[in-house]
């Protein structure tokens, strides 16, 4: 394998530098479209008001209209009485008879102000009677009138170029009579995946595969900027069908090809781009992380670009120099989310040399700042980018970000919010289900096992946690591990137990530990399933006079860690392992058979400053629902305590 | 004209416990649709991983498959020799051989870990010659391996019901291999305009007409909010019309009619409910500023209503009553904005009785706090929500805001957020054409004037004031004014004249005032161009000895204000006028004659405390680069003094 290695590394900065000097940011042209379609689109023109707007002079009340001065003795005890001209102006009429002193015309909310007359005594003042109305209450002139003009005058700019339209805008445009508007054409961008493992999206998956993730994330994150994207397909790692695709895509505003930059034996792009564009490649390999393999070139000042195949890797370099590029193209502003500020909520260690973009949970904190916390899984992983909120950045020169340092945060899509409720612990069904009945709230869920969200909760980062764990000294669930700061909520009931296939019916825990040929599938480390198998191994163990650790690893697929009950479930029921730990209601779901070990509480933890937050209560009055109860032993092994929803422990 | 009263007015809790409690909230079903089209859609059903993810035991990185024991002993000085099995292993092809003890694989990133393997050492850490390779790196188990499951595991609920897709979900259903979503249906909504005086827009607008401005808004409004609009047409006020029309509108979700609630004589949409519709009309009256007349209706659970025709009260009463409906209906959650607060800027008396929402402009203050501007347009005015950012509310019982007093707000848009440059003062083709050239930037701009600017700046709401005000004792321009907190930057000089169509050439200024048929369009009170011209009146009155007050009440159209030169320009070409005060550019643009009066200064104040803001740092960039000189230049009538873009005053 011939390794390409990067010499040439540059720093972001130069990266844009050398990329912005040979390509084009101009916006692909101009295009004239209809008012219909307008919503959404970039005034590519200044709008200047075609007429005015009232175009004439406009009643404002449904009343009487008349010479303001004709009313100033009027009052309550001596009302004015005017003679009635014979019509009513209703909206829409032209008025036939001028107004003169001692007269007034009925006229309707919207009806043009008849010559002469220049206010108008709401009909509430009013008192008609044989031809003639008594005027109760005087009016200044041009009371009740908006002026021809008084609005928008013919003349005045009252859109700017460069304003993208929101329905404000369209009200305007619809007001001033205005069916045809010009407007930024959308940059046109083509997409091609590269790689001999990548699979398009619902075809069977052969051994080595993987399913093209990339061209889907690209293109909808094109479509949130305001460009249209056109996938071109997967090509092979093979020149010539690389060659075939590129010479389509040089038909597109910009070219963006993913997979194929890590340098490694595989990488056709970036030898084709070198061959056949002019002047080709600009720059490879960028002082970033994640992303350094990027690649930035250019054909006759159109960019083409090489986004890292790794997903995370993937997105951040396309919000670092193609989103700007894609919206200054398409004629949108910079976004406004770059100039965000949050804290960072724990000490994080920096990549040395590469300014470096963490994806990062963003969260509310209890003094209303944001606090980015570090997701830490490879950005090889899909659900780094898939549970992240944005990116916090760090400089390239900085050794370590300290807690609570402030850091620019970038959001990844535009109109993402911090969620309602942030759930950071085990993973159960009863927990999915109520969450899943909260349906006015919007709930980012991580499962990283009881322990790990007991540890997130006394740092203060989760709405919520749901916990099991049993403290050996006492036998009791939960309460032992609370601290000041936190809150108990009580929860519910479940039977932990042995899932597996039909066949073993009969054995107990310890036949199951002593059949060397069976495979487990085990749970995540500090997960409160994992901790009470550990503990129901180390009995074992102990019994039988066997070092624990040499046991357990011992145990086929001991190591395979999995994230949930259902994943645990499903793996036995797919047959990929035997037996595992799990509650009742997932053997259920998957048809499993189950062997029950013990009940156990499974509790809601939360940090107290987030007790009283909406969602909270919310979350709390769903335990507390009958409509709960009766779907959570619907789903079998679980059981509700009359105090369900209580605050069990409070500091 | 029988006045229908609204006796029976609801506060708008009870308005909407009725109306709820007679229609149905729920989403009008669920659809399947393709991945492609998923981005922005909701999901009606939870997602559970049909697939793990990877797939397969993945390499994360080129180098070599290895068992991480074999590496333990190796170190720079000491490689570990490993024998090469002869294949290479790259991305989508199977291994055909096991790695043993003693031997290692060549593998690519995202090539499946051939069986035996533990690990892959980076390929910076071996050097391969001759079927062997030396490593100087010792590994641990797991070492740049991706296990299978280990992104996401089959069988966990990865997306939940009620998740609004961006590309971070697109991207993990890609990942899944997901074809195919079930999502709420959106919901269809009727609009249909009411009213004699409505015209469509794009037609000739008969006199006492005007443009059907209110259905574009609704339908771009529905849009933003997940609903598809249909739009019905306009109908006369005529029962037959409406009848039709509201019958074809039962087919939809949601039925919107505009106009046509005031209770006046001409309001027969109100009539056609109560007698076709079942159970017909609910509310007609809530105690909302704007908004009153809105009408809440019903048949067989579909909601139906009116909303009032003017446009501010039109969007009002569609943000409080219809927008929660349409996104409920659409599964989408509660808009985030609704949380947010803002500062009232200014002491603001409330409607009595009445729970009011108060158009403001939202502006970011020094201390990053947001601050609502309530504007004073009436309700009938386009432009009062078009400038507006958003409202604040101002609960039924409150006598009056104070300043500073924390309200919440609720932005227009979703995505509306506060402009980075607010232009609040004098309207000048000279200061339009520096705005247009910074098109980085956000900008609105509100023509109030020069004293209009200069207070709006001591009341730190505009970032940038563009005046021109003579101080009449020491005849300098703008410094005089200046007070701490204030920075003054030097502008540009302009020239003032009178301006009209030809035929009075060789005319002095004493001509025009002295010929009282002629008819003039003045300048709003407050703008730097009426203060000159008050001047030169007074000083014409005095040389005459005249009453000036008397005397200006006698000139033709002296009451008609324009916010703009250009419009004063405009009504004179359009023959509304005959004369009037401009810039010379004015004169210009629309082929008008111009006598020169006097050159002023047009300077640009600025609270001090948003000088250093990057949006204005870049305007005074645009003001001191040569493109700006020369554009400006050329629009005549226009000098650029060697100081251009300079701080003249600083506090």
């Amino acid at each position: 394998m011939k390794q390409k290695e990067f010499h040439n590394i540059k720093s972001i900065q130069e990266a844009k530098k050398i990329f912005h000097y040979n390509i084009s940011q101009e916006p692909p042209g101009h295009e004239k479209i209809s008012i219909h379609d307008a919503h959404t689109r970039t005034l590519s023109k200044d709008i200047t008001a075609p007429i005015d707007v009232p175009p004439f002079d406009r009643s404002q009340m449904d009343g009487y209209a008349v010479i303001a001065e004709d009313t100033f003795p009027a009052d309550e005890e001596n009302p004015v009485d005017l003679r009635l001209n014979d019509e009513t102006i209703s909206a829409g009429t032209a008025p036939r008879k001028p107004v003169n002193s001692g007269c007034a015309t009925k006229i309707a909310t919207g009806a043009p102000i008849p010559k002469g007359a220049n206010a108008v005594v709401m009909i509430e003042y009013c008192n008609e009677e044989s031809g003639l109305v008594a005027i109760s209450k005087p009016v200044h002139p041009g009371e009740n009138v908006m002026h021809a003009g008084q609005d928008i005058m013919q003349g005045e700019i009252v859109l700017r170029k460069g304003r993208t339209l929101t329905f404000r805008e369209t009200a305007v445009l619809a007001a001033l009579g205005i069916t045809e508007i010009e407007v930024f054409k959308s940059p046109k961008v083509a997409v091609i995946s590269t790689g001999n493992e990548i699979m398009p999206v619902g075809k069977p998956l052969p051994y080595g595969s993987i399913y093209d993730t990339n061209s889907q994330m690209i293109m909808d994150a094109c479509r949130e900027n305001g460009a249209i994207p056109h996938f071109l397909g997967i090509a092979k790692d093979c020149e010539k069908e690389i060659e075939n695709l590129l010479a389509k895509a040089l038909d597109y505003d910009i070219v963006i090809l993913t997979g194929g930059t890590s340098a490694g034996e595989g990488d056709i792009s970036y030898r084709v781009i070198e061959k056949t564009l002019n002047p080709g490649i600009l720059v490879h390999g960028v002082a970033i992380k994640p992303g350094k393999p990027v690649v930035l070139a250019a054909h006759k000042k159109k960019p083409v670009v090489i986004l890292p195949g790794f997903p995370a890797s993937c997105i951040i370099t396309f919000n670092v120099f193609i989103k700007p590029l894609i919206r200054s193209m398409a004629g949108l502003l910079e976004e406004k989310t770059a100039e965000m500020k949050a804290k960072c909520a724990i000490r994080y260690p920096s990549a040395e040399g590469r300014h470096e973009y963490v994806l990062s949970n963003i969260i509310k904190g209890r003094d209303n700042k944001f606090y980015a916390y570090p997701i830490t899984k490879t950005s090889g992983a899909v659900t780094t980018f898939a549970l992240a909120d944005g990116y916090i950045e760090i400089p390239k020169d900085t050794q370590y970000i300290d807690k609570n340092e402030e850091l620019g945060i970038t959001l990844l899509s535009d109109n993402l919010v911090p969620d309602d409720i942030v759930f950071i612990g085990s993973q159960c069904m009863g927990a999915d289900l109520a969450l899943g009945m909260l349906t006015q709230f919007s709930k980012k869920v991580i499962n990283v096992g009881s322990t790990g969200g007991l540890i997130a909760c006394k740092r203060d980062e989760p709405d919520i946690s749901g916990i099991h764990l049993i403290d050996g000294k006492t036998g009791t669930y939960n309460k032992p591990f609370m601290e000041p700061g936190l809150i108990l909520v009580r929860g519910y009931v479940r039977k932990q137990g042995i899932m597996f296939r039909g066949g073993y019916s009969g054995r107990s825990l310890d036949d199951f530990l002593s059949d060397r040929k069976l495979t487990i599938i085990n749970r995540n480390n500090g997960s409160g399933t994992r901790i009470l198998f550990d503990m129901l191994i180390d009995q074992f163990a102990g019994k039988n006079g066997l070092d624990a650790d040499e046991f357990k690893k011992n145990i086929k697929g001991y190591n395979i860690e999995s994230k949930s009950h259902n994943s645990v479930a499903c793996a036995i029921a797919a047959r990929k392992a035997d037996w595992g730990i799990g509650i009742y209601s997932a053997a259920k779901m998957y048809g499993l058979e189950f062997i029950e070990l013990r009940d156990e509480h499974y509790d809601f933890c939360m940090p107290k400053s987030r007790f009283h937050k909406k969602s909270i209560q919310g979350f709390i009055a769903v335990l507390k629902s009958g409509a709960f109860k009766k779907k959570l032993e619907a789903l079998g092994g679980f059981a509700v305590p009359k105090d369900i929803g209580k605050v069990i422990w409070d500091s």
